[in-house]
């Protein structure tokens, strides 16, 4: 048995890098030809985009799974399309964890006591891709209801060698109305998130740097960024924002230990449409989109390896 | 077109009860004969479960349609069963309107940018019961990310006249670690969120009494109940923590407006598992699980309306 935190980090040792590619499929930039042949396929709409997200999707899993550590499934595109949506998600995440993907499921859940253990129970299969229907081996967790109702999570993150990252500092415009709340002391809601979480790490698949309940702190406040991470030594940090939302590499450096451990940087749109972006559209074009997809995932590997220390002792492990 | 709070105090004025009844299927406390006969049905566990919520959850509609305005079946419960869960989970809500009666989605749910839209689009249908594949005419949102995020939800719901709920003050024994977040000035986090759903709630569906713009407030904190209630002059509440959580009558009281709206009081367990409790066990007992649902609800209607302002209102009208 290897807790979340030890077999994420195994994987990011093997990849030789921490980026964590987005799946977000949006069915207005899927390729054209994914489009038509799930809509000659089936008649029902959503069952036509279901299966388009799908094959994307998996298509996006080949591209990728040789090269990073693991991937982040965005919950809401599937579920808008009802019960087909479902039964792609389920499919995608079992199908990335058999090519040897950490799946952390992007669902932002929450809610009180025995509702709680359900959500949890949905998606924390951990170890044991059989364990829960949408087999992640990790969920995105929303904190507002209360430290008792991350309890449930953590639980079954002990008990399944799951994890769970709980929104800390989140990398959207108005992420302060309500996350910089401030007390008298000068503490803001999200720090007072944070020494929760620190504390939740230690309680469930700790590693002795590590613990297994992560936080979701957003690369676009990097002044935040490297607060947190002095404030949650313990805790592995899912950091969105970069690329398409504005962060760089020299943004999230700081949330790396000198192992060059203790975070995964994520992109989703930057990768997914990559064929779409004026960077790639020339050379590959809406074909290609997977060579584009493909390009831009190393590009991203290649920023962080070049411009955060962590990823310059990963590319040394490398080249040694 | 009618705005989701004009639909739903017309349903509160008709059946005459601002009662409403939660829908939490739990697999281990449904009755007997429905498990088993689900079980028979599919090999497959999670199909069998699936269709024992379904047909537990239609009979309890069927059984509380005449009598109360609205119903909130629980997301968590459904998701726990996979796809399965998600089919028996969309026809329960289409059910239920069927039935004449509002449905508000308790999911939860909250993302930034295009992925709060797409929840928004899985979730509000509003009138249109074709406009989602999750056909609720409103859901339960968690505001953590900002107000931002809210915004694409608020959005579609002044597009479809449907409502959400935004979480503000929840039920659970842990609600203050964060939401009691208190800034220098002592203003809570639940009440900056307060005031941020009073300025949305003018700006979607609004009749001109109540905006479409909800928030949950838990019956389980009287106090904050009552100061929310005068912060949120305009805001529909929706409250949990009734009946098997701990709050009364008298604790909801202060909720309700000089003409008996503006307030839904959630009463889940105790109804849909009315048979196994010491009141209604010996009178009813597990075959007559349906008279059981029915005799707890009436008794909480009755108690809303012996023991609330409101209440009474409503009970006089039915006289008149």
């Amino acid at each position: 048995m290897a807790s979340f935190v030890s077999r994420l980090h195994q994987a990011i040792r093997t990849k030789k890098t921490a980026a964590l590619v987005g799946l977000d499929p949006r069915w207005e930039q899927l390729p054209v030809r994914i489009r038509r042949a799930a809509e000659e396929m089936y008649d029902d709409p959503a069952a036509a985009k279901a299966a388009a997200f799908e094959e994307f999707c998996v298509r996006l899993i080949d591209v990728v799974a040789p090269l990073v550590p693991a991937i982040k499934p965005q919950a809401a595109f599937f579920e808008e399309l009802g019960p087909d949506g479902s039964v792609a998600l389920a499919r995608v995440i079992r199908y990335g964890r058999a090519q040897g993907l950490i799946v952390i499921c992007d669902a932002k859940r929450g809610d009180i006591g025995s509702t709680a253990e359900a959500y949890a129970r949905a998606y924390l299969a951990g170890e044991d891709p059989q364990a829960a229907p949408y087999a992640a081996d990790a969920l995105t967790v929303n904190p507002y209801l209360g430290e008792d109702t991350l309890q449930p999570f953590v639980e079954l993150c002990q008990k399944r060698e799951a994890g769970i990252y709980v929104l800390v500092r989140t990398s959207n415009p108005g992420a302060a109305t309500f996350q910089n709340h401030q007390n008298s002391e000068g503490q803001t809601l999200y720090e007072q998130v944070s020494e929760t979480v620190e504390k939740l790490a230690l309680q469930a698949g700790f590693d002795g740097n590590y613990g297994s309940i992560g936080a979701v702190v957003g690369a676009t406040y990097p002044r935040e960024l490297k607060d947190l991470r002095e404030k949650m030594p313990h805790v592995p940090l899912l950091i969105p924002g970069y690329g398409a939302q504005g962060g760089n590499a020299a943004d999230v450096a700081a949330a790396f230990d000198s192992a060059g451990l203790g975070a995964i940087v994520n992109s989703s749109r930057a990768i997914n449409f990559a064929f779409r972006s004026p960077a790639y559209a020339e050379s590959f074009g809406e074909k290609q989109w997977e060579a584009a997809a493909e390009a831009a995932t190393r590009a991203m590997i290649c920023d962080l390896a070049a411009n955060t220390p962590a990823g310059q002792l990963m590319l040394d492990s490398k080249e040694a």
